[in-house]
């Protein structure tokens, strides 16, 4: 089966296929020559995960192409700032998108809350053959008050999962796909792949 | 595959039980002892849909089973009425449900209007294996002044559907379940499951 994965970018499409069974080729946007950014107007992390693998399905249709599409969309939310930054995760403290300055942002205005819950969230939907599914995975942690850790990206050095004392930034890749968010979202696509 | 469809009504799932590829058994909420009504509290057709086949699972989770739920739900949308009775189709008139009185609340809010379209949504959603799927089946028309025909259920005595010139009332269910919202939402159900 043909999948396409509505993402340009190449650190997740290389996770993925590792992933998928036998019989499943998977594809990024560069291969069908999309190269745009695409849209994300929505106001939950759903629905932008839905918009993105909507937009890619009508651009096929638009060219009379069909296939598998899907797309994910994460972000954090904190419980305390009623869980802000959420759908405004990349660009919580405007636009150009930096993750240092969201990393500032969270640690100021969350500097007075006693109350560091947070989670992380990823929704992919996926679009086939008259249905769209979603898959949800999440991770529960806290938000410590210094970044810690190089590795990983976004909120990482501020995220420390249930269970752990260090933050998402201290993981090796591995360690962290094996328990977060966007790795748990991906494990359901797989397993619900693997049983169609 | 055991599939259990979240509704007590026979005529439903036997249409349903019809349809399905071999390799399927149907089971509808009596079979497990569900005789509750489920609520419905969802503001839109999509998430009571929903609502509905969450109960289910939450419920056989708590017996220690697990099946393939899926369920429906349905509704009227009127363009001049900002897709009203929408969520609200089946208490439209208030409660104890009536088709009569909602009928009649209809015509009298599109009386003065001139923009009589309407379409019939149904959401099917089907939760399997971490995978929530919906399925959406919809028919456009317009809403007649005066009610015409025996056959049907609900606002179908007031709707034409386009390319016709009779009401649903007016259809056999034969015909009406080969062009209706929730035929065709039930045949995405199928063909999707058909591929699995």
């Amino acid at each position: 089966m043909q999948l396409l994965f509505a993402s340009s970018n190449k650190n997740k499409i290389r996770e993925v296929t590792q992933l998928l069974p036998e019989g499943f080729s998977l594809y990024g946007l560069q291969d069908i020559g999309i190269e745009e950014e695409i849209p994300e107007p929505g106001s939950t992390i759903k629905e932008n995960s839905f918009l993105k693998a909507n937009y890619v399905v009508e651009k096929l249709k638009k060219d009379g192409k069909k296939m598998v599409v899907f797309a994910d969309d994460s972000g954090l939310e904190a419980e305390a700032l009623d869980n802000a930054p959420g759908v405004y995760s990349a660009r919580y403290a405007g636009v150009p998108k930096s993750d240092t300055a969201n990393n500032e942002k969270l640690i100021k205005e969350l500097s007075s809350q006693l109350n560091r819950k947070a989670r992380f969230v990823t929704v992919i939907t996926l679009i086939s053959n008259g249905a769209i599914c979603y898959f949800e995975g999440e991770v529960k942690g806290t938000i410590s008050n210094t970044p810690r850790g190089n590795n990983g990206f976004g909120y990482d050095p501020l995220f420390v999962p249930e269970g752990y004392s260090k933050t998402f930034a201290e993981f090796t890749s591995e360690e962290k796909n094996a328990i977060s968010h966007r790795g748990r979202a991906v494990q359901k696509l797989i397993e619900f792949l693997k049983s169609k």
